[in-house]
């Protein structure tokens, strides 16, 4: 029996949450034994309780669909809504009687944590009433901190980001080298370090830049701090250094907030000006040398300039293997990466339990911070490398890259 | 008679320098007929003064010229170093002794007003003192403020990188629209707009975004600002604002010294956090929406993600240029661009008097400024969407670009 779809989109974008959506959307136009009309919902659950849903096969038509694929951000936008913890809140009935109305049977969710939390409730409901929706979960997210699997899809391409421009930051900082600077880059990531760990990867041989890299999975000690960058000028004149925005004290309290307890602005408002500032500003006054910091900011999650290829396709494959599980009878699940043992990098997919990765959170492990908490060790590179390898061509109009718009 | 060759980089890094200063050296290399060693000075006049040079043919013989080519930075180092005023001064015959020692006879210098500065003073102590060098200029700035020429090597480059991450920024911004938020995007540019106008170029129909825009060469109005923002939101949810991180009240004052009034770091200095913070806090406090804002930094300058073709392709031609004409007997000139008439995008390359355009600054006209100063018109568009065409393959290696570094 033919059932329709519904795919949605939620948390923040990142380079290849649309090729998750090619991925899904792909795979149920095509499996016509399967599966009926594929919607997407607008602006996820949350657009989807107010009807705003599209149908997507014309997309197949007109060509968009692979426009699709080299997209960055959500083409079907996205939401930040939590569903109600307690299973007999009035949205559920209101929720599954949507599902009816459009006659869903297969229900794809591609997402964070949060997203994760909203298909495992979902799924608890449909089991607590007999419904036989399947749910399914969509790995994505730039920070990589989903628990059950090897790494999840965005975090490729956002560290293949990270490694090219703090590779191209460093030769940048380089030319005056007849002059003692340092370079902060402030890097995405407020309790998991994994995409200012990427930053290793932009070192071509020791003693390279980033030269300093800090995680907030260590406690941040600033007089530390100023210790290592002092010595590493000894060594060399142009230091880049990486932090992640959520490096902190080790007891709760982020490096960034510790400017606002001083910067007022004209407004009498706290100054938050975020830790590579609060950092800049350290380094100019108790080393005296010339500082700049550099805010990657949302670049890191859109930049379609450094897709990385095994991203892509592994984020395009996870939502294909998404509906291929459903049909089969899967639900509840996520589709989680397996890295497989040997010399090639290579991966299975698997299904996880999605009541296991909600609201868990993965941070690097400790073994791979090195340097007394300063740099990151051959464990973790030898993880990310193969993450960023391939190189994607995103169509161009006019000079610039040409990107899928919702009508 | 052969005579050697030396060619130096000064002041800020483009991503297409490099490929100027290949176009000088494989040019000067295969003009065997005049064109003895071809020597890189390191880190400008300043360091030739030190005697920092180096032989650049083995790094045709080994391949690393090639590579050069879509290496962003200064290859060969650069300085701040400015010639006194007084042709008197005790530097001149110095650096003649050196030229002399080095059997120097052509020396081209690559760079912006500064460096056409030291070409000027150069070739005007070289007529003084009958001196037979030619001193040639081969412009490089992100900012297009040469005057005497269509535009400059390097803009092209930083304007394509801003247009595409401007659009991506606005996709990124895109995602949530169902809630209303401000992006403003902080480009380079302390005095003249281009840069930030390239913005423009980033919109695929009317209103989109980017929807305001705002260049130094208007005085700039924090009222006005909030105004046009608060209009621009009853008619899209999520806006994208360019500006200049040198908009200024027209009295001499940038935006971003109103905030160091008030803003005091932990150690008691001003604050200095820029344009595009204190225009966030303002969005903040004055329309209460959700606001962010972004400073595209170095990554303008140095990224090799978005090379123009075009702009590469002119930066060589121009260097190679350069040594023709320095051969067949020009001194005390730089490379221009003339736009020819006609549908095509073509130019010519011209020689100019050097010491027309140093110490000049060209800014965008003002009737290519629309909107109340708040928009960009289609005058520019015609003038600036060429320089954007054309993409270049940097070569990879390990998922990350190959760069040419000095050994």
């Amino acid at each position: 029996m033919k059932r329709n779809v519904i795919v949605g989109q939620s948390g923040g974008p990142t380079a290849v949450i649309n090729a998750s959506l090619y991925g899904v959307v792909y795979e149920a136009l095509n499996r016509e034994d399967a599966c009926g009309t594929v919607y997407g919902m607008i602006n996820g659950i949350e657009g989807f309780l107010n009807d705003q849903v599209m149908d997507m096969e014309p997309l197949e038509r007109s060509g968009e669909l692979e426009l699709i694929r080299t997209t960055p951000g959500s083409y079907l936008g996205s939401c930040r809504y939590k569903l109600p913890e307690d299973l007999n809140d009035e949205v559920y009935p209101k929720l599954f009687d949507k599902f009816a109305q459009y006659g869903i049977g297969y229900f794809f969710y591609i997402g964070g944590n949060d997203s994760m939390d909203t298909v495992s409730k979902l799924s608890r409901y449909a089991k607590r009433t007999g419904s036989d929706i399947h749910f399914m979960g969509i790995p994505k997210t730039i920070d990589n901190d989903l628990v059950c699997t090897d790494h999840t899809p965005g975090f490729g391409s956002a560290a293949k980001y990270v490694a090219s421009t703090v590779r191209e930051i460093a030769v940048d900082a380089s030319v005056y080298d007849n002059k003692k600077s340092v370079t902060i880059v402030e890097i995405m990531g407020r309790h998991a370090g994994w995409l200012t760990a990427a930053s290793v990867l932009a070192r071509k041989f020791e003693n390279d830049n980033p030269v300093l890299i800090y995680l907030p999975e260590v406690a941040f000690d600033p007089e530390k701090f100023i210790a290592d960058v002092g010595a590493a000028l000894e060594k060399m004149p142009n230091l880049v250094v990486c932090i992640s925005e959520g490096i902190n004290d080790g007891k709760g309290t982020f490096i960034c907030e510790l400017e606002s307890s001083v910067g007022v602005d004209t407004f009498g408002h706290k100054m938050l000006t975020g830790s590579g500032k609060y950092l800049e500003n350290l380094v100019k006054e108790r080393l005296g040398v010339k500082v700049r910091s550099v805010e990657l900011n949302v670049c890191q999650r859109c930049s379609s300039a450094m897709l990385s290829g095994t991203d892509q396709k592994e984020a395009i494959a996870s939502g294909a293997y998404g509906v291929k599980c459903a049909i089969e009878g899967a639900t509840g699940k996520m589709i989680g990466f397996s890295r497989l043992p040997g010399e090639d990098y290579r991966i299975d997919y698997t299904m996880e339990d999605v009541d296991q990765i909600c609201n868990q959170e993965k941070t690097v492990p400790a073994e791979w911070i090195t340097g007394n908490g300063s740099d990151i060790g051959e464990g973790f590179i030898e993880y990310a490398r193969p993450l960023i390898q391939g190189e994607v061509k995103v169509p161009t109009e006019n000079g610039l890259p040409k990107f899928a718009y919702r009508k």
